[in-house]
């Protein structure tokens, strides 16, 4: 069975979070190299998510997105966050383009429907068959429409979480790595956890607070609880900082030095 | 019944055609501001659609992607395409947004399947609440997943009369409306035929050649023989100059006077 890597681009990596629409260029362009040494392997098969960063969060805090259609401005924020997280999103395509990579954005807002928040349906035959095709699809949080509520913010990890549930009859799921600005997961000394499984969560939890920088989605504590929720089903995620050189290839050669291992 | 106009934007209206990847912002603007004088009418619904112009017709050319994968740099190709249809989308709906329009990208790339070249399926269901709430979905021409060949291309035509026939159980669709740069569609003396029709079509077709500049979905004989599809059931076209003053809303003031009005 071919295998399936997902990999998370982390908002605070490719974006400078402190002002506003500030794209991290020098690190998208590094990342855009190492996935290109990564995809000759003919076995393996990857899907690119990223974050908004300082890019959609800062309409979405605005409007109070996440929330839905709270008042008449509402949609007119849906349409701004929209603009704002596709805007950071052909800055990747474009520079995964520019190292060779045969990258194709699938759009959650034109793609996926919510109900209260909760993905009902995500209409994946596109990104299968691009999938198939040894293309590299580029997914992203986003704000979508929401049978509800108006509208809703969906986050990579829950992305993520999605597509390895379902594709999980093509695919071997690897495992999903999420690239940050931290070497894995802390604990209260600031040193590196290297592996965090279901039973030592529950003690570790209360040192994951909000990312720096504006994160509606919740920053490393939406990670870690998205991270658990997927390792359940037995699919590991695997937390690195995206500045180390090599990183995703150290990774996917299982040396996990300075990474967090969140596993069952 | 609401009533619902589906508006195209020609690439040759809104680019500059003979110029790579070049936006004619002050047409863009001006159809902006234009379409933000019709939206308070609350029985009247819409959907934008634009073309591509000198923005994706140039890689698409280039790779021949409208053939499918015929060499192994389609699929790069095929990313370049999205990148630089979504390039324009990007600039069009800033400009909606910044004309206070609730304006909110439907991607055909991430939501639309073809099989050789035609449209199997469109996940329609986020669209359809968008119009639900009075937002304003902006489709435009763009390369798509094939089940076959690999990809294709839609032109915006395509995708309005397949929105037109699909949102007909919700709506009264009012018309169609091209924009683009002449007074409709032209006679052998290069004067404005003000109706045709299925019997006048066959005698008046050799005057419709391809669009000035490149168009890799066939230029105006591909609009008309659209029209003339969407005419069949009893939607009507009209063709008009969107560089005329106000031209939307002589149109839906049933001004048609340098029109071109394409019926049964």
């Amino acid at each position: 069975m071919n295998k399936l890597i997902l990999i998370k681009l982390g908002g605070s990596l490719i974006t400078n979070k402190n002002q506003p629409e500030s794209p991290n260029l020098s690190v998208i362009k590094k990342l855009s190299q190492e996935i290109n040494e990564l995809i000759n392997d003919k076995d393996k098969f990857f899907v690119i998510g990223h974050g908004s960063g300082s890019f959609a969060h800062v309409p979405a805090k605005q409007y109070e997105t996440k929330k839905g259609f709270i008042n008449e401005k509402s949609p007119f924020g849906m349409g701004l966050v929209q603009d704002s997280a596709a805007k950071l999103n052909r800055i990747v395509v474009k520079h995964l383009l520019e190292s060779e990579i045969n990258a194709y954005s699938i759009n959650p807002s034109s793609a996926l429907l919510t109900k209260n928040g909760k993905i009902v349906n995500w209409y994946l035959e596109p990104l299968k068959l691009l999938l198939k095709n040894k293309m590299i699809p580029v997914v992203y949080g986003d704000v979508v429409v929401d049978e509800n509520q108006g509208c809703a913010i969906i986050s990579t990890e829950v992305l993520l979480n999605y597509l390895a549930l379902n594709l999980q009859k093509e695919y071997e799921i690897e495992k999903i790595i999420y690239l940050g600005c931290t070497d894995g997961a802390w604990d209260e000394n600031q040193k590196t956890i290297p592996v965090i499984t279901s039973k030592s969560y529950s003690s570790l939890q209360k040192h994951f607070g909000a990312s720096g920088g504006i994160d509606v989605t919740g920053g490393m504590d939406h990670k870690m609880s998205e991270a658990m929720e997927i390792a359940k089903v037995g699919i590991h995620v695997v937390i690195a900082n995206g500045n180390m050189p090599h990183i995703l290839k150290k990774i996917l050669n299982k040396e996990y030095s300075n990474c967090t291992i969140i596993t069952k």
